[in-house]
């Protein structure tokens, strides 16, 4: 993976380049800090001609690892106004190890983006005209992609909210049989890709073989030792079999399920939307419903679903524990059915489930429609998709919405809805909303599986948590790895540098992987900072601080002070 | 002046204070900035408990100098998030002079905002239930005031804009005669008075006496030279005749007349908008129309006017050039009397004549409505007070609506619309937009006046004319005086201190007040680094560095370094 394809949106140039010697040790979120800070204008507009649009491979992207092949994306967020990575699993990390790409990076952006795809082979690239794709959704549209350039290529496609340039626009995939869709889906990435007139991107990897690992034996070997360790994991059967909705009941029970627009912590359907029940009904309605699928091809945990309407049709894959959360508790909808179909239908507009269930929250709470009126929030985003102004408000994402509409209470840290955990009551991910240079971004630092050891209530020892945290999380971003193989990082921290030395010949420790994720912060510190993001809004909303959360009645009380020394606390031996 | 009005808006705690003798040195903008960096959070919500809105006048506001009298207010601005001061004319300044106070503090917010009156007067303060007045515009707000409370009270209201919380909320008041509804715009402060359910501020002066000077000879006398210098300089009696307007044509012919959201610099239908069609105009319809009227009562220069339709009927009062940029050249709009009537639209909804013209504009470049369609404009201003979708997104000020409908040409600098001065032809004005503490706010430093003596169009020296012209509003905007009376203050600078010096006892030289000047830019700029806006957002839009403005097809190519140095160039021994 030593090939990136630069391409001029405006003038239509495509450049292949070998990635020098520093960008070979620079994978997924690292190789976009980097690159950000080294080569993007801080101060660009993030929907002007000076942002980029990054899709990154993994350092581990090429690998046999169990779900290695996850991608980032990244740019300057139109949401946070400072850098953001977002990943996801799907085909095209498979695709771009054996194009032995490393990353695509789209710059410049032309005066009047009509919709292209950017069709990337084998030694070949091209950008294509597609007007016949404009405001088309998402599943159309790869479905018309597959048709024409075949099912084994791998897709990136954005939604009409992404060539609307609109907020929450997200940028979506599918996995390699093409059922499932998954979403890049924080910070307006696909708002950053529609304004640059791509609609699409084709991984085509015919013809194509990966490059050759330093030491095969030594990959295979650390390879086999991971999938061991994590089968041996119990956790690892409660995820293929429950997937992340498994979480749900949990933190209905902690107190940390946003509910109705985040004035609660629990919700009385919780029940209705747990991941028992969605793992019951799937069972129980058979159909196209499934569980246990891989999103990228080779996992072994498998965490995916199918989730189909009584009838057994598909209504949405993969039904995950955010877009229930977002869009269900805190919408206060409890009809599974509805919000899978919700979730859906945000998939197909191309808008972020939190950003936009954020949004749609705040909408009730403005009284646009009421708490848990799913045919009004099928309306809002049917809405979006038609861009409307009132559609086009929500899909410009929680800040906007909350802006226009006059509300005050908005869930949101640098501009980015948060996640489906509520920082009043698991004080570690309000630390990471607040410090990260994602903004509220669960996947930067997640607390909750800290909540059973660690008083969730407590001020204490928050800080320290995040910061470890983050810095795992720039790590397994940067490998290109699921968190979810973090049972094996516990049980042996230096597997990470094993892979990656017998991927790449390094001599590397531990240690040594631990740097570059606390590098790959700094970078992302360093450019927000200069951006004119770090010192600003990095803190929960105001009302966090004063409305006590039921049914725990607790506000995020962390001072801000003492956040502010996050990257100064001591480094942590091992983050895993 | 030496007294404080607290006003906690939640509680409804009323209290009086003394000012400190640090304090009694401040007035109208310099107050506002000095109070904020010492008491204000600056990462607070603009929107939110602890924001707080300021009514401060002038030091000069109970001495008879022509034009003092105009009052400052400011907030932490929710359009660009670092703090904000815009001040108007008016009967208020005349009236806090005679309750000798210095300044009304508006602190908290309730939780769910009612309309409240706040009434003033000599030893009392109150605040009013008033649930009739929610929702009505500013005229009718204004004329149900002065019927209760007499019509010698001075009075600042919000419309229904500030009530919903709109970023381009503006604050209305009248002259002393009521004649004239003049506006406090910038920075959406009428949206902070708004959410402090603070409907409208009633300056009830019966019985008061404003303290005596301490030598009352030498003030008169000072005054008196001032009017004299005035009354002898030749600009005096084009402002009594033409207003505001009469620059119209100049910046026509300078090419830097906003035109179609900022793609022109010229407007083919200029002379139909001009200050001299105004003029003739009102001379010929008669009826209520009329010049030469003062916004402050005994101003000299009366540079106001009521602009009458053709059968003789006020339209609006007073009609000034912004309006004509915003509201009319840069929405392509030629027909004065249409112009007009959306400045009165604007007027009663409660929003800036500039944010809106120019949101206007860049919902004519959506497509939302044609360029010139005065209809559709006005029909855009009734949807604000309605406050549907299309409305609040217009009401939001120009960034959100630019967002939201996805156009890139957003002219606004700080996340506040641009005025009737575009910068790639007179660039001067474009250092003040990108450095100013206030963001895009020509009566920070307007360059105007220099561009018959310095090129306009040349990149040299614009850095050291934009901080002399800043240093010089903070002075004017800290007297509470209008910048109308420079010509007195370019020709006898020391004529700054002796009015201080008479009105105050102090001993002061000019340089002195220079330093005033100086010293109120940097503890904005300070609030401001803390606030996170000081280093992010503070250029030009990317299209005016790249889009060439006809007809000098110039771009705006003064460096960002050298915008930077500003703060750190030589000090110009007079700034008038």
């Amino acid at each position: 993976m030593n090939r990136i394809l630069r391409v001029n949106t405006r003038s239509g140039e495509l450049k292949w380049h070998s990635c020098s010697r520093e960008e070979q040790r620079w994978g997924g979120r690292s190789f976009i800090a980097h690159h950000f800070l080294n080569e993007v204008d801080p101060l660009c507009d993030p929907l002007g001609r000076s942002n980029r649009l990054i899709v990154a491979s993994g350092l581990l992207g090429d690998t046999p690892a169990t779900t290695a092949g996850r991608i980032s994306l990244g740019g300057k967020s139109p949401l946070t106004g400072g850098i953001k990575e977002c990943n996801v699993g799907g085909a095209v990390g498979k695709r771009m190890a054996r194009l032995a790409l490393k990353a695509v990076v789209l710059e410049e952006a032309p005066q009047d983006p009509k919709p292209r795809i950017l069709l990337i082979g084998k030694e070949r690239a091209e950008l294509i005209d597609a007007p016949q794709l404009g405001r088309r959704e998402s599943s159309d549209t790869l479905e018309t992609l597959r048709r024409r350039f075949g099912d084994r290529c791998g897709f990136l496609v954005v939604g009409p909210a992404g060539e609307m340039g609109l907020g929450g626009a997200c940028v979506a995939t599918t996995d390699h049989t093409g059922v499932q869709l998954r979403v890049a889906g924080r910070g307006g990435l696909g708002a950053v890709m529609g304004v640059k007139g791509v609609k699409a991107i084709v991984f085509d990897a015919e013809g194509a073989e990966p490059a050759p690992p330093a030491d095969r034996s030594a990959l295979a070997a650390a390879s086999r030792e991971l999938n061991r360790i994590l089968r041996d994991d119990p956790k690892t059967e409660n995820r293929h079999n429950f997937g992340t909705p498994a979480v749900l009941s949990l933190c209905n029970a902690l107190g940390i399920l946003p509910t109705r627009n985040f004035s609660s912590g629990q919700f009385e359907q919780a029940e209705a939307i747990s991941g028992e029940m969605i793992a019951e009904l799937i069972d129980k309605r058979g159909g196209e419903g499934g569980k246990g699928l891989p999103c990228v091809q080779g996992c072994i945990i498998a965490c995916s679903n199918v989730f189909a309407d009584p009838s057994g049709k598909t209504t949405v894959a993969s039904l995950q524990y955010e877009n229930l959360g977002l869009l269900g508790s805190n919408c206060g909808i409890g009809d599974v059915d509805a919000v899978a179909e919700l979730n859906h239908l945000c998939n197909q507009v191309g808008v972020d489930t939190i950003e936009t269930g954020a949004a749609i929250g705040v909408a009730m709470e403005a009284g646009i429609i009421d708490f848990g009126d799913a045919e009004g929030a099928r309306d809002l985003l049917r809405q979006v998709g038609e861009g409307t102004p009132l559609g086009r408000i929500i899909g410009s994402g929680v800040v906007t919405t909350g802006r226009v509409l006059g509300v005050r209470r908005v869930p949101a840290v640098k501009g980015q809805a948060m996640p489906a955990y509520d920082p009043r009551a698991l004080k570690g991910i309000g630390v990471t909303y607040s410090m990260s240079p994602m903004g509220a971004d669960h996947t930067a630092g997640n607390a909750l599986e800290t909540a059973r050891s660690h008083d969730p209530l407590s001020r204490e020892g928050q800080v320290e948590i995040s910061f470890r945290l983050q810095i795992r999380a720039a790590i397994l971003d940067s490998l290109g790895v699921c968190l979810f193989i973090r049972p094996a990082f516990v049980k042996d921290p230096s597997l990470t540098a094993r892979l990656l030395n017998a991927r790449y010949g390094w001599k590397w420790a531990y240690r040594d992987v631990r740097n570059m994720g606390l590098d790959c912060l700094h970078a992302e510190n360093e450019f927000n900072r200069l951006a004119g993001v770090s010192e600003t809004r990095c803190d929960v909303p105001e009302f966090m601080r004063t409305e006590p959360l039921p049914p725990n009645d607790s506000v995020f009380d962390i001072p801000k002070e003492d956040m502010d020394k996050i990257w100064t606390v001591q480094l942590p031996e091992d983050v895993f």
